[in-house]
This record gives C-alpha cells, structure tokens and sequence, in this order.
C-alpha cells in the first residue's frame, strides 16, 4: 500500500490524488507539515516538500508531484490523464506547469502565506495588501480559463487530462483561502460545478486544515 | 527549422538546448529579453517566460522547459535522457525538479537578480548579503551532487540523463555569475569538467550576456 505525505492544504498533493483517484490507486494519508523540517521526513526528501510517496513493503519512495504524476501515468493504463498526439501531451504539460508556477505564485502562495502559514506559524495578522493582489490575479487568471474553456470542453482540449487536475488542485485551495470571486466567469464556475462532483474530489473538499474555515460555498457542489 | 527564443543566462534555454545538441535537432537562436514583455512574445507565451521554441513552416509553438523536454523525449528517440525503468525515470523527474526549483531558487534567481537584472533593468548595486547566502547554499548544493556522484557516474544513475543537463544547465549560470567556488568538490568539479568537453555543451560556454563577464575559469575546460 502506498503512504501519501502531505497537508490539508497543498494543492501539489491535492494534483497527485486527483489524479490517483481517477486512476483507481488507493494510498493510505499521512499528515506532514513540511515547514516543521522533521528529519524522517527530510531522509526521505531532501527537497523538505510534500507531496512524498512512499510504498513500504517495496522500500521504494517517490518525491515532486511532477515525477510522481508522469510514475502512475507511465505505470497505470487506467484513464490516462497526458494523453493524445505529442502536440496534446505539450499543451496539456504547458498548462501543468502554467498552474504550477504562474497560478501558484501569482495566487496560491501568497494567500498560503498570508492566510495559513501567518496564522499558524508566525501569528501574525495577514497583509491587506499582498491579499486584494492576490485576488486581482486570481481574476484575470479565471479570464484565461474562461477563454481556454470557450474553446474546448476541458483546460486543455477535448477530454479531462492533467491540465484539470492541477487547475482544480490550485484553484480549490485559492477558494478555500477566499481568493476567488466566481461571479464574473461563468465558463470556469461551470467547469468546477461539474468537478466538484467527482469521486475523485469528494473527499478532498470534505478534509479540513486545523483553525482555518473555508467560505460556505467551499463544499458546495452548486455555488 | 525550430526557433527557440532565449537569452544567453537562462537556465530553462540551456537545459533544452543541451538536450536538443544530445540528440541533434537543429535549431536558430532567436534573444528574447523575457523582462521586456514584448507583445509578440507573449502572444506565443502568456506565461512571459523562455525558452519558447517556435516551428513556423508547421505553425507549432512550445512552451515550458519541462515540456519541451518531455516533447523532444517522446518524439526523437535518439539519446535517450529520461530512461530505464519507471523508477529510474521517477528519480531523473525528482532530480530535474530539484534544480530547476531549488538550486534555481537557492542560487541561480538570487544571482541573476543581484548580478544580471540590477546591472541591466534597475541600474543598482548588489546586496552583498543576498550574493553571499546564495554562495553559502550553492556550496551545500554541490556537497549534495558530491553525494550522488559518489553512487554512480552520473547524477541520477549509470547513464547521463536529464538530470545531469539540468544541473549542467544551472551550475554553469552560476559558475558564470560567480556563484560557485570549485575547491572543496573533486566529485562535482570532475563530472563538469566531462561535461564542459561536450559538443553540445562547448557553444553555450562560448556565448556572453552584454556588459557581464564571466570569471577566467568559466569556459575553460581544466579549472
């Protein structure tokens, strides 16, 4: 059985689990705050980031959601998730990338920062200022999702890939931060209605990170 | 004839370029300078960043070092960089992520800030504070590459792999902004003066970003 190291709120392992939920790979949680640098877990990291994988019976442990997700995909048959032409499999890992590093540090990390790890390391009240920019690039980023997905079903074409899988990973954990306003983007809204609904997704909307509240709207299936 | 749009001191660029010299696909350079936000540039690339590579007789446009790699990887088989086993592949992604996001963040992004940016945007002096700890870290990094080469030949195993371009890529950045000091690391500095004798490696070494120099060592292949 695989162990799953992560937080309530990383949106790197909530990518990972989406996509072993959709692939039907069952992993058993562990709870790791990586910014309490334990040295079991930075033997197993040295990188000191979650998510980590780690499958005891085969001493085997793998590490970077980037590394993780291509493992199950070369690995696991099952819905794949970069799949269609070498032009697709680009676009969709363009859009990974896009979520990972433009969405993440224009909007995740900040409210990350400000709204979690200020309140539960620091206790420091959070910056006024660093939020409201934060939530001004949350707009214009679901403007470039409301666009991708006036030209295809999903963020990067046809079928659901990986692409939705960070998008919904990221964007949840800017919603449960109350960085999003979902007023003016009707085809995003639309999107993650239907997401929301997964199997897949269930269970991480249900989980909780200690002290902080989402919005009323978090879990809801229709906002 | 593939375009890829770059400047002389980024890392991403050098990484492809290296794995598109490894496995001999032409290309022209074209200099982008990311931090002008050129209009055109953006148009192919919102995400503002390089390296970008263009096909224009097929209208085709990549984007995203980590997907370039992974296109190039799937699509022409000579050389293989990310091979053997799904698990050997697994630890090639770990190691490419760790120096694409922490050298990089470590070493390389406080170097170009300090040393390329505020000489050529801001027209300000360094903060010797900032070119220090970033010297301190790189010198942890390297004790770390040490570490792995003492296993195997290359960074991530018996064969060269990605891994070993993305580090070529990023150390060699530093070592051209004076990052890096070569005494205390036989290991490190053998592997790289492999690496500097390569054909794909030798024309990057031979380039220059305006107004900075690199130290008299930096392309010599026996420092």
């Amino acid at each position: 059985m695989w162990q799953l190291f992560q937080f309530p709120l990383c949106p790197f392992s909530r990518k990972v689990r989406l996509l072993l939920g959709e692939k039907g790979i069952g992993y058993e949680l562990v709870r790791e705050s990586p910014w309490e640098q334990r040295d079991e877990f930075l033997d197993m990291n040295p990188a000191g980031r979650t998510p980590v994988m780690r499958h005891r019976d085969r001493d085997q442990t793998l590490c970077d959601s980037w590394a993780i997700c291509e493992y199950f995909e070369e690995t696991v048959e099952k819905n794949p998730m970069i799949n269609g032409s070498a032009d697709n499999r680009a676009e969709i890992r363009r859009l990974v990338a896009w979520f990972d590093e433009q969405f993440f540090g224009d909007v995740v990390a900040p409210l990350m920062h400000e709204r979690m790890r200020k309140r539960l390391i620091y206790r420091q009240p959070p910056d006024g200022r660093v939020l409201r920019e934060a939530m001004r690039l949350a707009n214009t980023h679901l403007d470039y999702i409301d666009y991708l997905l006036d030209h295809h079903a999903w963020i990067a074409g046809a079928t659901m890939s990986l692409a939705d899988l960070a998008a919904a990973a990221h964007i949840s954990i800017a919603d449960y931060l109350g960085g999003i306003d979902w007023l003016a983007h009707a085809q995003t809204a639309d999107w993650y209605r239907k997401f929301k609904s997964r199997p897949s997704f269930r269970p991480l909307l249900a989980e909780r990170m200690e002290v902080i509240k989402p919005p009323s709207h978090y879990e809801e299936a229709d906002f």
